[in-house]
């Protein structure tokens, strides 16, 4: 890289400073919100016209110039200097002359730079509201056709309980419900105006900091400027965020792996989102949930890393925050690619639907059901369920078998009691019948889609109470 | 420790069993939450009651023996036991007898589990509502009563521009504003009711999941019985939060460490917060802060650690989710401590108004008053940076020097700007002058001191908008 | 709490002393290493007399006050002290009257503390290298026994090609001669003397460092003091250590956790490290398995946690490296009983054979021994892998059909090369045949069995080379 | 970007393949070791020629393929491919046509990434090895310089004890001979070689892995198949030691920006490494060591990012490993980069060597000087402790008056010790008298300056002890 041009003074002439110009350069990064920092400097020239700190010709070659930027598209712009801030500067010296110096009037790269941060972060929640809203789409469609076809439900990743698919579907759905309500907060937070706060302490030109809010679409000023551009509790929360809603990706992942693999069988993947074997001809590997799982990894740790770098800061711009960026632009990136493969999967999965309630029949899912049912008919839960593990020590086939639960509650409960006992052993039966709120019997998971489909349909991500 | 009494079974009668029982059990730090859990069993008895799956006369006993619990306190729970479940179950057994098996009957630890984190975090973060309110009411009242004191402002650690110390402490004012608002969100997060849900599908029993919500203050009750028993993401939310309460407290807490140091000399900190040395008789350390500053590692640490620990688990109720707890109580009274810490320094705090001043007038830091003049007669703001910067070269002193001043600005501007620019230059008139919102400039900040109070005096921490 | 005895004065007398107090002290994780904190004492005692700084009766009755003391054990120790140097001195004091104060001249508690802290990691460290071995054994155990035992090698988490579970245990043990080697790397690192390094700066007292090195067991004393009090990378390192070791447990852990579950069937753990469930009665859960999974997360945490506490800390004594300890202890308890944990896990574990070969027989895992067949046939390795990828697409069972087999190399093979690759398909001749350094077959596994027990046998972790 | 060229297959055809690509591709980080995959190949060419698996025309049309991609560089690889292995089998198969093909005989990607991995790391360890060097040797440098400038040691970041320039620099020197030696245990880790293991199971050909381990350079294969494929605890090693070698470059970067800024003015920066601000014409921002500083949170966040992508990770290729690269490149890059600008601060710096005498002699910080003289005299360390206190309080000036002094120890010392006591109150006594080993005095810096210089000159970096 050449010696860059900067804002604030001449190289140094020795051949360190390419070392040090590397390292100290944003303008890799930055190039990603190019469009944000024109728009933030087109906003403060025109309140620099209006409050008359400016000539209206002045503003109006300038705002002249930063829109022809926009025409331009970012190529136009420099790319041999520190940050975006230069690059738009410097091109806007070539476009309309020595009256590009006065756009800097009464701000500072710091405001600078945590505007244009908030206003690429706002726009990517917007973008990132109906992604989630889409794989929610996914899961409740797939909910709804499968609301009754059973499957194990785990716990210790053992057969636990027999449940369905549509009820394990819906169960991801409200954690995007979380995640997209997460966002919502996200964006109360972001979307807050540092413009005007110039380096730390404000200026002394009377400058108007609503009508910049006003004009981008912010909610209002930050109050006070010592904050303002210290500030940067947003970009953890939008990685803890990001982190928080790829911890949900990978539980998804993570279970298309299993199941999708010889073992489980329970779904077979769409082609395209698998991958063949340079070795071995037969694989079928679910590669983008191997890859939503390992880089959950990313995500945590571009949380910790931005953490760490906050730590201990005394309040002022300090250096340190100038990689918030490249942290938060791979975490909301890996999101939104995840949230679309996600879906991907998730539509173009074939759920062997036979293979999941044969694993639902086996490992005794229902003792919990004879359990519930010796409870009803007067047996304290301890004695009922102790009674249980009995039976399932001699049932040696690994499911029960009817002539010894007969025999063994012989003793204990009548002969119509038995029969339903036995009838209490089908998973389907035990699936219908848990009907409390939440389950998955039919009347339950009815309630549960219709909830669905009205949050679904509602804009945005209301509050979950 | 002896071998456990369990609910599930026998011990297992090798050496082993010691290992296993203590890295198993959780009762040491579930003892936390004894009450929270005695409060779900005593909600839940009584719907089944209501519901007629227990008979009154068993929910009369059960509930009758659990309330005695609650007065007799923790000391009488037996710790020989795994978790805080088994142990209230054995006292309601010495209590009540065999019906205390009842109690048992529709749910499941897992969902006891979730109840009694989530309303304990619930008291947790009603605890610490006011903590937040108390710190910034003394950010408040240290900023109105030194509106005027004139400090360095500093970016890159360096003197900047001159602001007011009533600047700053509002600068962490805003910080706590924050601090308290993504509370507010946490916890609509947290107070929801998993009970009912059972071990992950839901029972069949008629239960009522909406009375017990409301019996224990929860808004709603989770509408997945498989989430509701899966979900530990406000687990993470909550670990965010503390994490970013304590990056928040360690930079005030850094820079009390600094400012209370002989090169700095801005503060001497109370006795109460300050200790001495074994070895050194003249120290005053300041501990609390540094202590607090190192713990926001561990803040920090405990999200990573449970982020990594929920990463690629399938749903259903994982023995990894066991883990959530340490790490959320060290966080949570981590935070509690601190805020009283913070508190405490800040109130005792006595200001070296003189240092703060001197330290302010040193090091040029008016000179972006003098560019902005510059500006403001016309010149080019580039133009005007670089002349003030060859100014500072010259003055070889350390501060403006008015004949040098006068003599560079000659060519350039008339006698009467030439004076007005020299006025620039001191320190309280830099401060006064900057009343930009957000600004320290007597206007600006008293502005934004009516602002923090209006929102200190109203109750919770409303949206930031 | 009781306002504390402190070495440095007395009591401030207001309500927020006890919140202090409890903020600042160690005394509880201080306790851990109360033995450590006398011997560097008594070795500390010796040397001021032998170099004539105290009076040989003032060296008498200090060392038998500390031998004492030592004898008593940590009960007859104060703990409402600040710390464990405070606790010590204090009883030192009780018992042989003024004389104690002595003991504190050339030192300080901060080259004490880091001495401790040396002296008990190295004590764990000296108690995790057995352990180490211990867990190798066991592994080393099941793969001399299951050397023959086919299963499916995994890639993708599907089955890829057979191997042996030989192959397989003798893959975990590798990783821990891994462990083990770190451990011996850490111990150099640990140490080391920071005895007599006093505050920061050394002291004027003519102190012999290098003799309470040696008498402490120490390789040398850190030659420079300013380093030796303000170092704490080894504590870093320690924890990197636990983290590496316990995510190569959590690899054994997930594979057991899945490999104990219905769907996979391969092991069935013994009772002693499974538990059951108070709702289910038919559980086995491998409790211990997900325990060491999700625990992994705490030691991710602790290093995490300790790397932002030391980040950009000046040289000198800190007091954020107060906080070193407690997740020091976390860390390397867990390894420890993790470690055991594993090895019970493993040396109790009951392989379901039958389960593991077929597996291993299903899903085409001969696929890459038919294409690197045909590849020595003389056909390019890509054509061959397209051939065989043909193939599996037309055997509809799930398995290579022999008919369909030879019908599709009819055209490019002669008979006997068809024959050949008929019986390339079969498990266990994949197995036997792949005898290439590292791999399953017969010879192969006999050289690693040699190579692992010649290192099993020798004392400690030689280089991995 | 188009539809990638595969190496297992086809394209699918439809829009999301476009994501499936972007987000599967590691080509674009792969390039960074295209040189490695290439000459990697070229010794399993050759190996496959020497043991006659291929025909040595076959060997010698790949390796003079291989060989002119070597001179060619990368820019004639295509990058529509997935990966390195694919980008170069493709363009050795224009190169060299069909028989291309047979160079992936007894191999897979799987050991190929592996064997990358490893020798391009290796190469970075090697060239890290001497900037280590070269910053030890500014230090050294500065140290020798500057073995009597007197300075104050810190201990809570407050003056505590006179220490030197000297022995300050010295501290540092000895943090990075740790960096050094744990750089030379990570090469042991990571110079052992998988190649030969094949996808998971190594092979049926007659390979030799010991020729191509030595080959490469590589100490000895790895002795298990399974594990050459599935670890890399190496990777999370080589970021550990990153981020701790960051950690103690953060703690030289702390001391710089304090040091530099106003307040204490121990040193001015060499202008190539500070910069200027846009609005503030006086800047002169320490903004590489803030970067330093702030992007030790990357270092951190890597290790973190990768401990938690593998945790839990069966044996076996699984994809999420692919993502150890990004981070590994950022992590070494950044030590690389920071050890050099750190060696450019050391070695320009402009230290104030009065500034840092009066900082020394203000605040007490002898006053362990004359507890330790009093403790000479015979008075237990305490008292004298005590009685120094005393002092210090009863001196306003802020620093040792000597009447007052002389008072208060009339009664307890004779009139000799009471001038000794004064003479002991200078800092220049005071360092030059510490002359236990590591302690600042001539003696004690002259070995330690003789340490330094011998362990400089020597290659490598030797143990510790």
């Amino acid at each position: 890289m050449e010696t860059m041009r900067k804002l604030w003074g001449g190289a140094f002439g020795d051949e360190s400073d390419s070392l040090v110009d590397r390292f100290g350069q944003s303008i890799e990064s930055d190039l990603r919100f190019w469009r944000e920092d024109v728009l933030g400097s087109i906003a403060h020239a025109q309140m620099l016209g209006r409050t008359g700190i400016l000539a209206s010709t002045e503003t109006e070659a300038i705002v002249a110039g930063l829109q022809r930027i926009l025409d331009e598209g970012p190529d136009s712009l420099p790319v041999d200097v520190e940050d975006i801030h230069t690059a738009v500067e410097v091109r806007l010296g070539e476009l309309v002359g020595g009256v590009a110096g006065k756009l800097h009037t009464a701000r500072s790269r710091n405001d600078q730079v945590a505007t244009d941060t908030r206003l690429f972060l706002r726009g990517r929640i917007d973008e990132l509201i109906p992604a989630i809203k889409s794989l929610q789409g996914a899961l409740y469609d797939t909910a709804r056709r499968h609301r009754s076809t059973v499957m194990p439900g785990y716990t210790h990743q053992q057969p636990a309980q027999p449940i369905t698919l549509g009820l394990h579907q819906l169960g991801h759905f409200w954690a995007f419900q979380r995640v997209g309500r997460r966002l919502i907060h996200l964006r109360e937070f972001v979307n807050l105006s540092p413009m005007g706060s110039a380096a730390v302490a404000g200026t002394g030109f009377p400058i108007d900091r609503d009508s910049t809010a006003t004009a981008l679409g912010f909610a209002a000023p930050i109050p006070n400027a010592l904050d303002a551009t210290s500030d940067r509790s947003f970009v953890l929360d939008a990685l803890h965020w990001a982190a928080s809603a790829m911890i949900d990706l990978s539980r998804v992942a993570q279970e298309l792996v299993l199941w999708s693999g010889a073992e489980y069988g329970f779904v077979r993947l769409a082609d395209a989102v698998t991958t063949g074997s340079s070795i071995m001809p037969q694989k079928r590997n679910p590669d983008m949930a191997e890859l939503i799982r390992g880089r959950t990894g990313r995500a945590i740790g571009n949380w910790t890393a931005f953490a760490a770098t906050m730590k201990a800061l005394p309040l002022g711009y300090n250096r340190d925050t100038q990689d918030d960026k490249p942290g938060l632009f791979e975490s909301l990136d890996l999101v939104a690619d995840a949230l679309g493969l996600t879906e991907l999967m998730i539509r173009g999965a074939d759920w062997q639907v036979e293979r999941m309630r044969d694993a639902a029949r086996h490992g005794f899912s229902t003792a919990t059901d004879l359990a519930d049912f010796l409870a009803s008919t007067g047996m304290p839960f301890r004695e009922a369920h102790e009674l249980v593990g009995t039976l399932v020590k001699r049932c040696a086939s690994g499911a029960f078998e009817p002539p010894i639960v007969a025999e063994v509650l012989h003793e204990r409960l009548t002969k119509a009691e038995i029969d339903e006992a036995l009838r209490r052993l089908a998973v389907e039966r035990s699936v219908r019948q848990r009907n409390s709120l939440g389950g998955p019997g039919a009347a339950a998971i009815g309630i549960q889609l219709r909830h669905a489909r009205k949050l679904l349909q509602r804009p945005g991500f209301a509050s979950l109470t």
